[in-house]
């Protein structure tokens, strides 16, 4: 007799012996044999706060479809019963593991749910970014220029990093990074543009707005827009986020077409130069005052980023954190001040 | 008969014949020899905008003088005409020369009129500076720290530049980046603050501002506070402005007593690494976020400032800049937008 | 009474108080002053084997327009006589100068016949190379996407040196450099497709033929089409011609609609990375082996130029060249084998 | 009773059950023990496709032999009977274990059948670089220095990998690579020969064929010529492959007697400049061009022969390879063109 | 009922089954767990020669200290039995174990006897230090600065390293490489006085025997003295021993208030600049010939200890040693003479 | 009627009018042309003290010979009368000039008086560094080795400069270096032979000593022996005193017949690797302690000669020496102490 449809839980809130219906991402599955030489696979369930062992034995009902189908990064809709090993930790006894659908979002089923993400509301943040583009950027061109790339990569927007492993590696981060060099650069313009009147023409403001939203616009291409699992993705590795991005603006502007070509072509240098060096990875020299702006912003918001993530994180003892291995460094965290 | 005594002129502002009392700086002085052998020297003179050339001759008055006693980058008050030779350019035929004495500073001599400057009040920079330490430090010993070394540093801070020849390379340029950093980082604080509100404990707002006040207050003791000549000094050049800045700080605050121990220990730090690598300064990396919001808000204004005094004052023709010598690239100026 | 018109000679053939008519080029302009204090110009004329020196006083004829027209870098018909001062060597006396003009080419003026150019004929190159995409890329889509970038870009193609300064720097050598580095890299494609006959899928042929004619195209857009004075264009320096390249090869393909879009994925990471590192210009390493093959070859055929220009150029005394400021080396020339 | 003698038989085809007599290498010999205390060995040994364990316990008869005398490196002849362990995978149950002799090598007992080898004939190679040297040298002197030190060489030349782990890393692999890169240069003088006919003295087609041959010929001193483990040998650590490669030339130049000197000297020069800078392994800059042909062909033939291998042997997921430890990136393989 | 009080025994001199008691260092502490769920700890304990187990299990006594209190790097007082156990090695069954305390010094508990330390006495070391000091100074003031340091710093002198890893890694290091360098340093300071009898002023040898003891007094400050885990100190980590060792210089100098000013500055110079190169961490050039001499005195003595130790410790088979990750070299040992 | 013959003086001793025979170097040789287009040389012959200019007309008798034969950098004989003119400075108004020859030795005539020379006597040098060889290498094959070579490289070692700009940069520098270099290895090596007295094999004192006096032994061979213009020979450049060095040392020891094979080795090991580091020049790191002493003692010989030079010659006003070209710095003058 098959027990009654279980309730819709959370593997995280589940105490031990209470059985459920609940989704899942599959993080790990590794092949062992037992002394008898029988196979099995031990697979690893998680959603953002715990992590279950669910054992496939080859004499069990899933063992076929863990062994042909199941694949690391791809999400379940799992029904079984939580237990805690005393030796082996939290173990998920199952009834059922399918794969999950689209349909199961109508069930709440979200995986941004399921991966670290940013801590601000992406909706919010993409309309923010959006508002100011509109608001901020007052050549028309250039203004319909830089929402209409913001409407075309929406989706990856909402779902990205900044980068997979760097900085804002977290989905969401991409929206995050944009929307705080955007804010930065926009108080810098205003300080700079009153500081030198005399610059003849003078700072853009325009540009630096439209630089800021769009210099790390080609990660959305450079990255695959995979919630459980970001990649690189071919162009992304074989050209990378530098022409990918101008390839975005110049397509676009191309498309469009009333955008003042001196304009766009200072827009590209911005995107091509923005990260200042060429062992830094910019071919280029930055050759105009703006594209300082936009690279300051950037390696400014990125490496806090970074220092803020690793003092937050660490569990080393001693008033140091461990040595984080983008940083390279140890940083400073036994402070009262 | 000696002539009446001449009204005090500008020497920029002296037409052909006109015959006055002014005062300028020596430029250059050479020595050459006529066909008959006898010495004469080719002194050259200038306020702001004007330089002419005296000669000096074997038999005249002040070869002696000239031989003995003038040097280049002093100040002289001049009594003489003021011609313009066609071929060989403005000239002054001297009837009386001294140096200038601190006395001639009753006469309205103000030796920042001959050098190159900022074009911002200089007071009221500094007047701006002090409110700001007192106004935004709220920790009430650093507060204190930070305006005794301003008011003891008042005066070289009111001549020197940020830099001999990179940045900010004219009197007063050091008050004027102080006063830039400062703000930007005041921004970059509060903005970073509300985007971490997790982080235990906060980025220090104090911190940011005092370290942004006194990040290059070892300028003042790195070169030698002469108008007219701006040169690094003995310490400068042993020890660098990364040691004295933190002697100023260190030494002050040990004089004042109460400043919090931890506080100034991180004021210290950021000091040392505010140019963040080694082959850039540093001999430490930085190691609490702080130093980052400083390095990056201290070296795009000092970029910016190179780029827009390379833009401003560049003579070639074309659509690019002759190659700076510091930045080591050709700036883009063919820009309409 | 007016002489008649003369012959039309080069300047280089002409004899000591010869008359004629003749094509220069103006090399050097200077503002110079007698000792009365009136103006002159010394102005240089050269073809490509003689440079002669024409005086132009302030109270000639031509004054005027050598004040306010003449530009170094243009060229002049002259009609004079030239002659050889013991001291100041060839002179030229004009009787007329003016700007040469488009007209004048049917009058045989050839502006290549005054700047160095390789020792190759430039429509047998081009042709050579026309027929070597046509034969050697079997892909038929690929093939007219480079003939159709060969077709368009043909009049710099004819014209330009590889580079302002560094390898062949002359006009017609950027096609020279490229039919060079296309015959290496044929042999070489063919030569490591039967080395390695496992690799799946083998080194593509079409696609190091197309990316060996390609890989320096965009220094068509690099440089200016000026034949007397070849300067970096804006967008070349804005953007270099990695990405001028690329968007020549990505907008014809998206032109002629027919192109494989991995082909040209290819194509594109092959422009992009010729220049094997970041720290030399590319901003990604090469990822795929075909990238190896026209980078060696391109390297090799520009470094080889640089040698062989430099020793036989070379007036030293002794075994070993001056110093090339680009190589950074002596090279050995005193060597009989 | 004692079985019968087995038959010879590879390792790699034996059946579970199969008992015979086979040579194999000993990779690894690790020291356990049992619960009880007491030790034993499991030892691994490899013929080119299979490794098996055998287990020797400290009862057993070959546990003295094992402990004392067994070294990982050395071949084996051992009588066994193969088996397949569910869970433990390949096992041999050994009757008699001794190390292979040379008189082995009668009964067709040969080492460069267990390790890593060229794909191609090392014999015929070795006689078509030979003959390349015979033909294409047409200085006698120089063709004999070269054809004596290929004869000198010709045990190491036969066995030795290019390089213990970069590049050919497999016997026969520095063989195959002087002559691929032979075969090129000869191809690209020829070729720049006729592109630089006014060259004085043209380049030396002779010096570049005998460079090509014996740029690596170091390397025969500098690895030790043992099949199973090369390693390199003391004076190829306290030297290097060029000075002992350079020591080759001069000496056997020197003992010969008739090699022209400055021909002598140049060939050297190549040599020792092959890698082309100091922070590659070339404390001197090439000076003369032919070392551009052979540093460029070398290159190029060292990284095709690293991309190849990656791309053929990569076994990850995905369209890029695993980051290959020598090359420092990941290639991509997700084509199909 | 309870044994006798044991015997003050060394853990490196009892015999399997001895009873005693002896101090140990607790190296490592593990938590492990049972079948049964049932937790322990794996306890190391050492003294300098011999390293036992200690199994601290759920149900006896030691169990809640171990869990709350016990840190390694720490001391204890053990009584217990000493076994050696066939598979699992030396072993502890413990009667009592306690933290050692300060006044288990008067048992003969030394904490220098259980870590690493200098072969040489370290008293001898610190007095012969001193009366170089006393006898190579002759100038008072300058030779009562260096006399008041080393009276200050005598603790943490006799106890540190040189540096955590890289060189003199162990007790008493910091005070052997002092003397040493200091010694080197006297005699070629003696030498090039005589080579160079026409210096004015001539090399300074009082300020080269100061700077020789004082270069690295930094470290005194910049790690912890904890015998058993030296560490760097937070001061050490945010500022360096180039600041720490400058300041020790500078205050101690305002304290005694006669050290000539000229002398003080530029032993503070040779204190900043010892290590040479800002990548190497020194952010000024020297600009004396005094440091040179004490910057190769240093850089010698630490790479011999580097390289000695490693040939001395080295247990690789063949004539090099494993690849020293400090000096990224493997070093030749594989000689006779 | 002729002139008697003169006194033998010297041009630094000869007074206005004074007429006299003296030999003197050419050391610069410009021809002009006068108003007339005539041609002239303006001849400038020095002695170590003074310069003097002749001026040979084109009308006089020496015309001929100048244009066709004089060449700078060789010596002459000249009579004639020396004058102090106003302006132009001294002058030589000549009766006869002619080259000077091997048979003027004899009259006196002694190149290395016209050049800059060592402070010390060379022959004395020669023969100390003789004298330690002989007494300090206790092996005896060895020792003949070191013999033999400083034997047949007497007269190079006793002209040439260590290095032809850059340290010791004058005649009998190579001689007052090496002697000084292996002065300070002889302390080091015995000091460290005591500080480290377990090392197997010691520290070899004997390596030391040969290594010291050889290691830029192969410069007598990379310049060549011309006192008045010392120039990089052909195999200076192609190879470089590294692999000359070694020669020297290889093929005596082969002709010698009985050095200890291993300790050729590490001699030979110890010249390749005594720059340390690819960068600097040696493409090999040293692996053995013995390296390490001759390096430091190298380095630090050759960087105090540089800045004594700097300092005693410097003649920039104020309390820094000019920028050093080779050290680029500017090194501190200006102390008392």
């Amino acid at each position: 007799m098959s027990k009654a449809k279980p309730p819709l839980v959370r593997l995280a809130e589940m105490a031990p012996g209470q059985w459920g219906d609940f989704f899942a991402l599959l993080v790990e599955r590794t092949r062992g044999a037992r002394r008898d030489g029988k196979p099995f696979y031990t697979c690893k369930f998680r959603d953002t706060l715990r992590t279950a062992t669910c054992m496939i034995w080859s004499d069990g009902d899933f063992f076929q479809a863990c062994e042909k189908d199941w694949q690391e990064g791809r999400f379940f809709k799992i029904r079984g019963t939580f237990q805690e090993h005393p030796t082996y930790g939290p173990q998920i006894e199952a009834d059922a593991i399918r794969l999950a659908t689209d349909a199961d979002k109508t069930d709440g089923f979200d995986p941004l749910q399921f991966v670290e993400r940013t801590r601000y509301d992406i909706d919010g943040m993409y309309q923010e970014l959006w508002t100011l583009a509109e608001t901020q950027i007052s050549d028309v061109p250039l203004r319909r220029l830089v929402l209409t790339i913001l409407e075309r990569q929406k989706t990856p927007l909402k779902h990205l990093p900044a980068t997979q492993k760097h900085f804002y590696p977290f989905a969401g981060g991409l929206l995050e990074h944009l929307l705080s060099v955007t804010h930065t650069c926009l108080h810098l313009v205003d300080k700079y543009v009153g500081h030198y009147p005399d610059l003849q023409p003078p700072l853009n403001r325009d540009l630096v707005v439209a630089g800021a939203i769009l210099h790390d616009m080609g990660r959305t291409l450079e990255l695959s827009d995979d919630v459980a699992s970001v990649q690189p993705t071919v162009p992304g590795r074989l050209l990378g986020h530098l022409f990918l991005g101008r390839d975005l603006v110049r397509d676009t502007a191309r498309e469009l077409g009333d955008v003042n070509p001196e304009l766009l072509q200072l827009l590209e240098h911005i995107i091509v130069t923005h990260l200042s060096l060429p062992e830094w990875g910019s071919p280029k020299l930055p050759l105009v005052p703006e594209c300082l702006i936009i690279h300051h912003a950037d390696d400014l918001d990125a490496k806090l980023e970074m220092y803020i993530r690793c003092l937050t994180r660490d569990k080393e003892p001693g008033a140091f954190t461990g040595r984080d291995p983008v940083l390279g460094r140890q940083l400073f965290k036994g402070r009262q001040v």
